[in-house]
């Protein structure tokens, strides 16, 4: 796996709902009615994680949930990021 | 909810196993096995904060937790995060 040029993470960021590039990192912060709809949501995050074998860092801040992706082996962001990112729907 | 004076949280830091005061909050690192066994931990820290009706910012970094706790609504650290870190154990 190879990191993504800043271009392709440009462009693909550009079809992605919400996304954001911040130190590094796909990024995107998800706001719910209250602390257990954001820990249903963390819960999902952590399947679809699991099933991925990739893991996003998970903030939890009573109803908001941010998620922030990289690929830490590669020093970069990778097709693999994208791939979880685009399944991290709420 | 009064906030504690800095020497009362000081005292009451001492009491207890792994936490820090961190920019005027709470806090502790939990290390687990796995992914797994720290979304297990955050799932056990969401029930007894649902209890205690008292929110600490969690953060997951693959097998690791960080937990952030204060009182933002009188804007220091109360009773209740003495009360609730002391309930979060692994």
């Amino acid at each position: 796996m190879q990191p993504l040029s800043d271009q392709a993470v440009q462009d693909q960021l550009a079809q992605l709902d919400g996304w954001v590039l911040t130190r590094g990192q796909l990024t995107k912060e998800f706001s719910f009615k209250d602390f257990d709809e954001a820990m249903s949501f963390v819960n999902k995050v952590a399947k679809l994680a699991q099933l991925a074998n990739h893991h996003p860092d998970i903030r939890i801040s009573y109803n908001r949930v941010n998620l922030q992706l990289s690929t830490h082996s590669v020093g970069g962001i990778t097709a693999k990021d994208f791939e979880l990112a685009r399944a991290l729907v709420r």
